[in-house]
């Protein structure tokens, strides 16, 4: 039988990889579709019936009607909402669900796109722009600050416990951390400069789902 | 006595009006507390207690036990689930709400950030980059070009009618048509190219609270 969810993703982005752990961690069958990008099939009449933005991801339900979202966010929370009552990896109580959208919105406005302008400006501008690479390097450090100052005081953002809410975070997290941050002014290293985000992070990273989306994502971009 | 909420705002910032146009349509009571950037006080520790991202707006429901909540689309979110039972600004079913959230963070990771960065390399980089600023003008130009694609076959985002979804787009569309978009490469005007999301867009600022709204942001920045 063919999987419950079809994933538009690609192999390098970092929305489809989010996708894909909570996916994981909600235990659901799903098939990954990458994209090519180089033959512009994001923006392919094919795909863009489905998502007129021609990014990656969108998700389609086909056990509710062929159900179509996109936005990765947006994804996150109909995943939650309709697969996870119990609440393993979400809140469920009206405030608690609000401050969860609260954290979802800053990742997908503060943190994914100001990270996603170091990684143009460093590797695919057609000039060198060094006061740009600062100006987004220092925004990284900044949203790090912001998590740092939360995470400092309790171990998660939302309710007490994991969440799509930190979930959300991991994928461009380990890029700043692993590539974007390289020669950034003013930034000593991650555990050191940021302990509780550094602690937090790993925890995050150490979950099954996370390591499982990994694995893939180093086959598949090998193949 | 004291309005049910307090809106920690800006006279600049366009998120914060965009929070007071839903608390309008929806005729809620809001004192606004305009933050003076150039003081820091949203870097100040009275307000970042209630915001660690030290941005606004924030706001606070003294009539919910003081509740808290900052990112302005998780305000709106906020203000319709609770205060909008009926759907005047709002869909109600469970996956237009997912719909309806989708469009939301398209505002707030596609349009709010990339529309931005055309105003920070305009007016606040130290140095002038054309490049940089013909990348997010193009930007802009991709998102009204998503826009006019749906607007084209549809009078709204979501659901038929006018909801959050559309209101959110409006202080960076406007500031985009009047500002952003000057001697934009390849652009010969907001009707011309868009005719749709002009008309759309239009629809919009026609509405009382909107233009409510942008007669208190007069008021308040001439005085």
């Amino acid at each position: 039988m063919a999987p419950q969810f079809t994933l538009y993703t690609h192999k390098g982005g970092p929305n489809g990889w989010k996708t894909a752990i909570v996916l994981e961690e909600l235990g659901l069958e799903y098939e990954s579709i990458y994209l090519d990008f180089q033959k512009g099939e994001q923006k392919a009449p094919e795909y863009t019936k489905f998502n007129p933005n021609g990014r990656i991801p969108t998700l389609i339900d086909h056990s509710n009607n062929d159900f179509v979202v996109w936005e990765s966010n947006a994804i996150l929370t109909y995943l939650v909402d309709k697969y996870d009552p119990e609440g393993k990896i979400s809140v469920k109580g009206f405030e608690e669900k609000i401050h969860q959208l609260q954290w979802l919105f800053f990742q997908s406005s503060g943190q994914g796109p100001y990270f996603g302008q170091v990684s143009w400006f460093q590797f695919f501008h057609a000039e060198k722009i060094p006061s740009a690479i600062e100006r987004y390097q220092k925004e990284i450090l900044r949203v790090f600050g912001v998590l740092e100052s939360v995470l400092s005081k309790q171990e998660w953002l939302v309710g007490g416990k994991l969440t799509i809410a930190d979930l959300s975070f991991i994928p461009w997290n380990v890029l700043a951390v692993n590539v974007l941050l390289k020669d950034a002014p003013g930034y000593n290293g991650f555990e050191q400069d940021f302990p509780a985000l550094h602690k937090w992070h790993n925890a995050l990273l150490a979950r099954e789902s996370v390591k499982k989306v990994y694995a893939i994502k180093d086959a598949v971009s090998k193949a």
